[in-house]
């Protein structure tokens, strides 16, 4: 028993839109414990939609559409799943008086293509749609096989799924077992090396263990079939215990952690406060503390010294050590770290100066160079970063932010460690 | 001649990860003019994946494949595609030294599960990655049939194809009549009302004009088929020039166009410098307005107030002022921009203060409340927000920050004009 996601519409093919429905759909599936083995985009092209159809409808027995039950002729989803298993159309009298309810609400005449979203397959159960007119069906066109249709609208598909599809998934007692999962995250290690620390790990069959390489991190997906969370835990936990004492310090987080919201309960829980001062990235660092709600009880705020004439005028920064170090420099970031420490009272200060590119690098400072100034109790240190030079500024500024956390990280990490 | 996507990753299946490769690929492909009539997603396991390459090789000539040619022993799209037409996998020795090199450059050791990213199918041109570890192929194992191979990093592919997949469609001979498009942009109207007052533009054929909904913004893409980017231009350029005449001051750039780089090119233009204060958005305004390359020119940097000691200390808001109105409103909003105005010397200071939830919203407050303050020559004022209280907290800071730099904008874009 296994499921097939197919999402019908050129634009996907186009690119005009981000597939997130087949995302959406995946999660469920896994949160259901309904093996996906497969998803197929097709445009609206009855020849090649009744293909994919006939492909899928071999391979797997649950096939989930998304996309063309619009009115519109080039909606023709329900039409070619129909004609493919020879069965004729039907209009349902309460899906047009639906239809037409909805229209009068908002006040605006109903069109007569919309009639063509009342015409189902004879045999085919209503998939009621609360909010859009496009209804979807669930149909069983021979046994073990079923079809479920939704609107690509991604909100009335989320809705209808919700309300409709997952009750009945259920209730036909598919998915008996769920895949739990549990991410861990890495920071200052590659993919291939940790791959390698934990290689025996990634042969396990349940729970499987599988490394996957983020931007400048690295994770770990423990995935675990059972029948419920607490056999889940209990197959995850000890693997996962084993993993991070492997790792050490490399590891940072697990699921929804972020460095920023690492370093916060660090800090929280020290009862101390940062501040930071930013060159290259340019807020960026300071965005990602504040995605976390509840920053402010750790987060005060900080300087994005762009322009040589900030880092003078509102941190501090020596010009004879501009003049004489350049902006990208240990000594600078440093001096940016205690500047804006001071400015703010703070007991962190953390700093960025680095050239992120495309332009600005030379033979001795090439683009990717980043100095991490950090500035706190009892010491002012600073760290150098060669990124690649050939990845984008986007890339090389995000990365030189998560280092700059994980540098910070580290430093409390390692201090709470030595007083224990 | 047409090409098909497939993407390999079990945690596609899974939905831990969006498939934004799929949509830029189908972009590209688009752009090209490559007819692409269906992607694949299919798991790391080497019997579906070989199925999905015997159906795709029956139906399309060009197979396009992102993921799975990492180090760790579950990425084996290489090793599937060698296997399906039977032929042996050989280690490049060039391959080899330049993943050694690239580990020396970053000071970390190589691992031993590198080497199997340097096993190519005999017969296939490497596809050179110039930053990560996995390069790619080109291969055709048979006549009318070619394949090539992408890592699933974003970032990696994108360049990859870029430097070397496009040169390689295109001295090739594919892709006759490319897809031409403009995207338009508008900040200020919503997607409805812009629909309504260019309706009579949706219903052209070539070029063909749909709108899409964007975080806080509405596009427009005019897209025409034709033999050369100057017919298309003709077909464009006339739409072009009605759609923008009906948005007005709505309109604010086209295609790659952003905000930050549009009031940038403003401000660059009239010669005049912009510093910010953030609350709110901690630093996410300075981050959009230094994401442009150049943007030393007119940006000279910030000051992430987040903490109210900041405000006072940092930019001179008056404490008096804090306690009455508090921190979101309007008259701390005005003496933040006048505050970094005068302490970074500038034309412009532009703020933000809002409540970005999902806690920390009052009856009079809401979540979504955020206020806007602009301060330049000759003037001093602020513009009030209210965002939908449910929208998450990175939705509210990102459009706001969208508004306070369209305020800008139209600031200036309405003193140019008047002055004319």
């Amino acid at each position: 028993m296994s499921a097939e996601v197919i999402c019908v519409g050129t634009e996907l093919l186009l690119g005009d839109i981000l597939n997130s429905n087949a995302q959406y759909l995946a999660q469920q599936l896994a949160g259901l414990g309904i093996p996906h083995y497969y998803q197929s985009v097709v445009g609206d092209n009855p020849g090649r939609l009744k293909q994919v159809i006939e492909i899928a409808s071999r391979r797997s027995q649950i096939l989930i559409f998304t996309g063309g039950l619009g009115p519109t002729p080039d909606d023709l989803t329900t039409e070619a799943i129909a004609d493919f298993f020879g069965t004729p159309l039907q209009e349902r009298p309460e899906i047009v008086a639906d239809i037409a309810r909805k229209h009068s609400l908002r006040g605006r005449p109903m069109a007569d293509s919309n009639r063509k979203q009342a015409l189902l397959p004879v045999g085919a159960a209503v998939l009621p749609n609360s909010f859009g007119t496009a209804p979807g069906i669930i149909w069983q066109p021979r046994p073990n096989l079923t079809i479920l249709t939704f609107p690509g609208v991604p909100s009335e598909m989320k809705r209808m799924w919700q309300e409709t599809a997952v009750p009945y998934l259920q209730s036909q007692g598919w998915g008996k077992e769920p895949i739990y999962s549990r991410m861990l995250r890495f920071w200052g290690i590659s993919e291939a090396l940790l791959a390698e620390k934990v290689a025996a790990f990634l042969d396990l069959t349940n729970p499987t263990v599988a490394p996957y390489a983020g931007q400048g991190e690295v994770k770990l997906r423990i995935a675990a079939k059972a029948e419920s969370a607490a056999v889940a835990e209990t197959l995850i936990a000890p693997v996962e215990k084993q993993l991070r004492e492997i790792a050490g310090i490399d590891y940072y987080g697990a699921d929804n952690d972020s460095l920023a919201s690492v370093v916060g309960e660090l800090l929280q829980a020290a009862g101390e406060t940062l501040a930071v001062a930013e060159s290259c990235t340019g807020g960026g660092l300071g965005q990602m503390l504040t995605a976390i709600p509840g920053s402010s009880n750790y987060f005060w705020g900080g300087i994005i010294s762009y322009h040589n004439q900030a880092k003078i005028s509102l941190l501090g920064v020596n010009p004879a050590d501009l003049e004489e170090f350049g902006a990208v420099s240990d000594v600078v970031a440093q001096q940016m770290a205690v500047g804006v420490k001071n400015r703010l009272n703070t007991t962190w200060g953390l700093s960025i100066t680095g050239i992120a590119g495309p332009g600005g690098g030379t033979e001795v400072k090439p683009v990717g160079l980043v100095y991490i100034g950090l500035a706190g109790p009892n010491l002012v240190t600073n760290f150098k970063i060669q990124l690649h030079p050939q990845q984008d500024r986007n890339a090389i500024r995000q990365i030189s932010a998560g280092h700059a956390l994980d540098q910070l990280r580290r430093q409390i990490t390692t201090r709470n460690l030595s007083h224990r």
